[in-house]
């Protein structure tokens, strides 16, 4: 089977970029992990994983004429370049979300990605959740009629490290753009309007930073449908991720998912699991499926599932949220 | 026993009083219904329930001195005129909500019964209701922390006959304005702004009306809490009833209660209970209660548990919801 | 109403004696529960319910000629006697399990209620719980086929008094009786074999009297189903009440149900409400529809929905569990 | 990595041992599976795994030299003679459940293991499910106290086709033997005394074959506990696999896992996932925990989690099911 392995490396090795290998190494037998690069590269974890070439250098995995495809898994502000540089090498492209916090940017990346002819997969991997698919496919086979209304919680177990939110590019461009992709992906719809209510009442700090902790986000869709999101940073109880699809015929939900389906009863009360405590645990299952459709991609040849063009419409939701949530007005999104 | 009873008389013999009617007969046994009086009344059922004194005409029951309390649940429209004529007849009163569409008229239902020295209570049943009462003490309790995110589905099951919309003052103050006191309810805490974004998605009846079926409502709380309000008016499979109160510390949940527990398997699926099928059903617990807490304060001369400031609350907040929408802009709740 | 009223008398006012008194007063509008005896009348609790006759002698009650029907909830040894007492007396009989310990005492009953043409209802209260009843229809409709097995848990939530058990007739007797009707119910079949593995667990002082606190027993029905029924004296988080049928086609399950469905999720677990403290908030609406439909049958002149026949074949059943338990060997019950 | 890889060698390639060799090649990065051998073989299935050497004749494999560990998923009937010979040519050894229907076959692979001193474990998966995994670490923490009843529904989706039945060892030793280990190791203890109904309800066929399709087993432990077991080999709605530890200070139970925890509510019902299809689905993370945990063991030279002495334990109870079957009597299990 060696012989018809996709050769792949690794661009970012934090703590997304090392999942990403771990779950290449673990449970994508049929691509090559060759190589991994990062400025602060944590040398004795990539040694362990059995990753060949281990650089302190991004131009070391570009150059190397036998990776195929790269995973980019660097801070958010340096996706842009990055994207475009491994686009002239010719490589295969799966990128962290976001590509960019300006629609200009992103823009960039997609021109550099359609001149180069390459496959570019960008990484909602909520997309790719067996929950969220199922209630996917359930509103496009019109279980629930039209939909009306689409409500998804979205909650962090804990309240991030403030030292990474300056460089985050906000709560609206940094977490809550998964529920812009992820009410897209379930409506199959876009959004017209967008009205944010964002305040702070987790964190001092987090508004010190000019950042946000809470908020509550009502979109409107272009078939009429209405949506809200409702955000929190911290809930002490696990990570909260829940979708509700309300139609003219029913109502489908995906709850929170709980590492077991046990109950313990006695004098204290009756107790179920609570959620994942992160979301590394939470989508484990569709951070391997979204990095094997784009593996899939790549070796077949076929369109990537979440294309650039749903990183931009994305990042213009995230931009009009900001916009509404300082003027505290409705705001058009624009195409 | 019987010389201990409060004597009580109906006034509105539609739906909702003749529930209250059955309640009362068969669980509150220290207060004896003497009396009904309907413009439209149905005879037979009024005799098979027992009541005495039947009539077409409510003065008949205003003008009886052995009617001690006097449960209205006439059409909305009626209210202000039947609360002051019942004051200043010196009965104490319990009547059904809204009480008006203005605040000007439900401030003078309020000075009515300041006036006239009696118990005044109005139909907020849902605190009522044991679900809900275990959250509100939850919170009261600080179990959650402070409140950050109040979230309410309030859907109705069924579409409204289109014949009854165009009196009911349209869907925030007709329905959402269950949801409004719900809110003031379990956050002890007030409204300041709302931003309501409502739409016709069901029935384009309701629409050639002017009504609307389908809203969502953002509310910004004095405290700085956020709080959503979902409502449509028909979801097909049920009444859909829940409530979460999201906090500092983590979240309490009311939800869907059922007929019964029960849990069937077969290839066809694992099914369980719908929702309750209307109101009645659902808050059966919460009606019976609401008047027997009515009936207490009568007693013993206590307050009332929902006063008519939460009654001209809840309206003003209606309002500015209907403001809101009409405009698309956030407005502020003038108190 | 009051001249249509069925006049009635409560023998025996110990714990479930109150408890079906207050159901009447409160709840069945359409009763009037004239008198009540017993040898420890607690006399202030009788005048507080407005009881207009109370008396420590049991004659009084059979003796006045306005009481039409009478509830018996004496110690279970004098059941037989009270039955045949209120026979002759002409008077309507609803009395509580079990009738007696010994087939031929129940049979005494029976005559003697045949003899005087009145009706007889056991208190087999299950059965008229809304769940139990939703799974004994479905299965009657045919939705999981022919059943194949049964699977019934019943659990006391505290140990009992231990002062109570020497006459309590023992655990298959006093406590599994209402899962063998239960059985019976479910399965419209009856029980053919059966294998009782019975152990003391919990206390000691259960042991020393004789009895045992937890049991697993297996019964073999006429149908070829089989049944398994688990006995726990207690469980520390609340009374548990389930009951399952498995069949040809699918399953079906009653879980337990809960005062409210409400879910707190903190850094301390996610906690869902323990079932009820105990069989009176457990079975409520069991406890007021088993006397309504008694009534009922009384004013309508219908057989009773439970009748000397089904006490008849649970005590020959208890009777079989105990042997076998004490022989340790599959016993046949003997119709 | 590659020369730290352990080699290993399939022997049996039916539809367990596809599976296992699928799952070592997709989720055990760190076994090289070199050699598969079937009578049988699916050549096509085994070429598309990478597995280069593909052989009828299982010598092949127990004399490759470079293959340390084998996995034998034979039919039961063969697995003594294979385990010998596997130790004899040195092989650290999987085996499938059961290794024999006689203790004395048992007992011949335990010492065949013993003498050549390797390591051995026998495929009881289900102590590696992460539910039942964290059953058994909270009864072991003491967190439902003593237990006092175990409770075991095992019931297969859809009957067996008969032809695989003749050999199979019977219900008790073919598919309840999963339950004797699974309440031995929720436990900690023996099983010293069992009572088993079995009988004939879905499939005549299975009656003319002289096996049974619907079981309950009621066992006596060592500590005095009880545990009952029911089996079915047909439910129609899927895999039911459920287990409960009720104890002296509360209860946990392992409910059924599902593919998703989504919810459809619609006019037909509120309908949620079906159990999964078959034991493939429901225990595929335990299948690889199991062999990872068994790799492992071969690494680090420690036992393996499940022993020779459990099987043989499993098999002893499994025989006494089977003699209490059929003379419908308690029978003790002889050590």
């Amino acid at each position: 089977m060696a012989e018809n392995k996709i050769t792949a490396g690794l661009i970012g090795a934090g703590r997304i970029g090392k999942m990403h290998a771990e779950n290449i190494t673990a449970h994508i037998p049929d691509v090559f992990l060759k190589a991994v690069a990062d400025p602060k590269l944590d040398e004795s974890w990539a040694e362990k994983r059995g990753i060949p070439v281990r650089s302190l250098d991004m131009q070391v995995v570009l150059d190397d004429p036998e990776i195929e495809a790269v995973v980019i898994a660097t801070p958010s502000t340096t996706h842009v370049a990055l994207v475009c540089a491994a686009a002239r090498a010719g490589k295969q492209i799966f990128c962290e979300k976001p590509i960019a916090f300006e629609p200009e940017a992103v823009n960039e990346a997609i021109s550099a990605v359609e001149s180069a002819g390459i496959r570019f997969q960008v990484g909602f991997n909520r997309r790719f959740d067996p929950d969220f698919a199922t209630l996917k496919e359930a509103v496009a086979a019109g279980k629930i009629g039209t939909p009306h209304i689409i409500r998804i919680t979205n909650r962090d177990p804990v309240r991030p490290d403030p030292a990474f939110l300056p460089d985050s590019g906000g709560l609206f461009m940094d977490f809550s753009i998964h529920d812009f992709d992820t009410l897209r992906f379930m409506s199959g719809d876009e959004v017209e309007e967008i009205y944010a209510a964002g305040t702070v009442l987790i964190d001092p700090e987090i508004e010190r930073i000019g950042d946000i902790d809470t908020a509550l986000i009502t979109l409107k869709l272009t078939s009429g449908a209405l949506c809200i999101i409702d955000n929190s940073r911290e809930t002490n109880y696990g990570y909260d991720q829940q979708v509700e699809v309300f139609g003219s015929k029913g109502s489908i939900s995906a709850r929170n998912t709980t590492p077991t389906n046990t109950v313990l009863s006695t004098t204290d009360g009756v107790f179920t699991d609570r959620p994942y405590p992160s979301f590394i645990e939470r989508y484990k299952a569709a951070f391997v499926a979204e990095l094997r459709s784009f593996f899939t991609s790549v070796r077949d040849r076929t369109p990537t599932l979440v294309s650039g063009q749903d990183a931009l419409a994305a990042v213009r939701i995230a931009r009009a949220a900001q916009r509404s949530c300082e003027q505290n007005r409705p705001v058009r999104v624009v195409a």
